[in-house]
């Protein structure tokens, strides 16, 4: 496996051995007043309680942890100023290597000294795409550092797939698991999962329809990322990577596009009645069941809370 | 055992076999972020995960199931705007029976809200004891239910002693255990579990500087309850009851007074780092913990989250 092949279900497996020293196993969560509303059994993932506070702690680890020891090294670069970028320092340290990660300038000042704490050296750019790839080039260039991509990377889809892996081990069989959709590490990841542990388990991925390029891209049979992301979920802005793409027309899944009026909702009641503190990217799993009652009526639903980073200053339902 | 006489260590022993068909077993989180800052092994009993959102449910489920078929033909009643009429119940119901609930006009109306979902029946009075107990004597005289106190009573405190005993299996032996203080009940029930589960595992109250009666009572060696209660900790403004004091007198425990100001902040970093929506009552034990870290370092510490029922509108850091 190296990062421009497609993963297959034996790498979730290994990827699952790899970083079990390192990861969390994180609990299931259940709400009978929940499950009463959706009028189905819901079973939550709750990998905001990951280390790091996001499942991708799982995908960064396996990319870190896979790495040879020359490479390792020469240490990890990767471009994110958000959960991947922290992942990916705490995943490096867990190896006692070097990683890089390159931020645009402006970004959040709190998301920034999370990666910064976790012993990181960050590099500013310009926010372009354009000059976050010329910056990342050239600290591949002077440092000989790994490239771990967000989402399109073989190692990080099949670390990402484990929290389904352990979902079923937790929870038992399910008729159908609904992840959330971004650039599409934890959805691809998680159908070679299904396909190795629970083949007749349906995928439904929940999209924001301000980024709904999954959804489109797999009606239109193509990869469909030329669009300008507008949605309060901020971990689902990335565009859907090519592997990701792959991975996901293959498995046959279905997507639920979102308002984000109803993820809002959704995100107020898993604080309210589950008691966690969620991002609007892990309610939207919540909200896309709330949606489409009937796709999911008296069914063993499973869904990933992907991630509690949020900024307790600002919670959309208090925005004017 | 009757409401009028001192439980005993094998009480909590029976509260829990009868609770187990109806409660839930809540998972014990941890945090190394928080570990770190404390310089102890924390182990938080996430009991803001209990059916009802709190602890309460123990001791009210135990009185309920406690009673004989005769009384419990008759129903239930209580005084309680709080978690304990949410809780009560809740319980009631579990067993099929009349719950009545005797609450203040004026009383937040999302809590009344709560308490009526459970099925129970509302009876509102003007806001002062004396018409508080009042009325509760009427609704009993008409009724024929038994009060269950919110806290003052043997079914109920050795009901609230089954969540150290839980935490006690699920964690391994502790060095000491950290409870908010405010009627006593889950103070003194925790007080009779370790005597009999964990005689070595000492006993530290947390308690709101503006309702420190436990701490003057304890110092005292007499109840010291004339006080206008001045916490943001709404759970523990009750004042400490005359079973309560007696079995905390008994069993030599240590009180850390704690100002509100680092309740808020405890509150805040268990949102921000462990994730969980938890009320200033159950923050009040981790600001303990960080108000005198010498008190605990290196040691194995558990720390009861006793509520998660907040105002989202509201939260303690967003006031002016």
């Amino acid at each position: 496996m190296n990062a421009a092949s497609l993963p297959c279900p034996a790498d979730v497996l290994a990827a699952a051995a790899r970083i079990a020293p390192h990861a969390t196993v994180t609990p299931v969560l259940q709400s009978r007043q929940l499950d009463a509303l959706a009028g189905a059994r819901l079973h939550f993932k709750a990998e905001h309680l990951q280390r790091g506070g996001a499942f991708k702690f799982r995908g960064a680890c396996n990319a870190v942890w896979g790495l040879d020891a020359a490479q390792a090294a020469a240490g990890v670069v990767t471009h994110s100023s958000g959960n991947h970028g922290a992942a990916l320092a705490l995943a490096a340290r867990t190896r006692g290597i070097a990683c890089h990660v390159v931020v645009p300038e402006g970004a959040v000042a709190a998301k920034l000294a999370n990666i910064a704490r976790h012993g990181a050296t960050l590099w500013q750019c310009a926010p372009t795409i354009a000059a976050r790839e010329a910056t990342c080039a050239q600290v591949q260039a002077d440092t000989g550092a790994t490239l771990v991509h967000p989402y399109a990377d073989a190692a990080v889809i099949a670390g990402q797939g484990t929290a389904a892996l352990e979902l079923l081990g937790q929870a038992g069989a399910l008729d159908v698991l609904v992840v959330p959709a971004g650039g599409g590490g934890l959805a691809s990841g998680t159908a070679l999962a299904l396909q190795h542990a629970a083949p007749g388990t349906r995928l439904v991925l929940a999209e924001p329809a301000g980024a709904a390029d999954t959804a489109r891209s797999l009606a239109a049979g193509e990869r469909q990322i030329d669009f300008v992301p507008d949605t309060v979920c901020d971990g689902l802005r990335g565009t859907l990577g090519q592997p990701n793409f792959e991975l996901l027309q293959q498995a046959g899944v279905e997507v639920i596009v979102v308002d984000d009026a109803a993820t809002v909702a959704a995100m107020r009641l898993l604080w309210e009645v589950l008691k966690q503190v969620v991002e609007p990217s892990s309610a939207i799993t919540l909200a896309a069941v709330l949606a489409q009652p009937a796709r999911f009526a008296g069914q063993r639903v499973g869904l990933v809370l992907s991630g509690g980073n949020v900024d307790l200053d600002a919670l959309p339902w208090a925005r004017a």
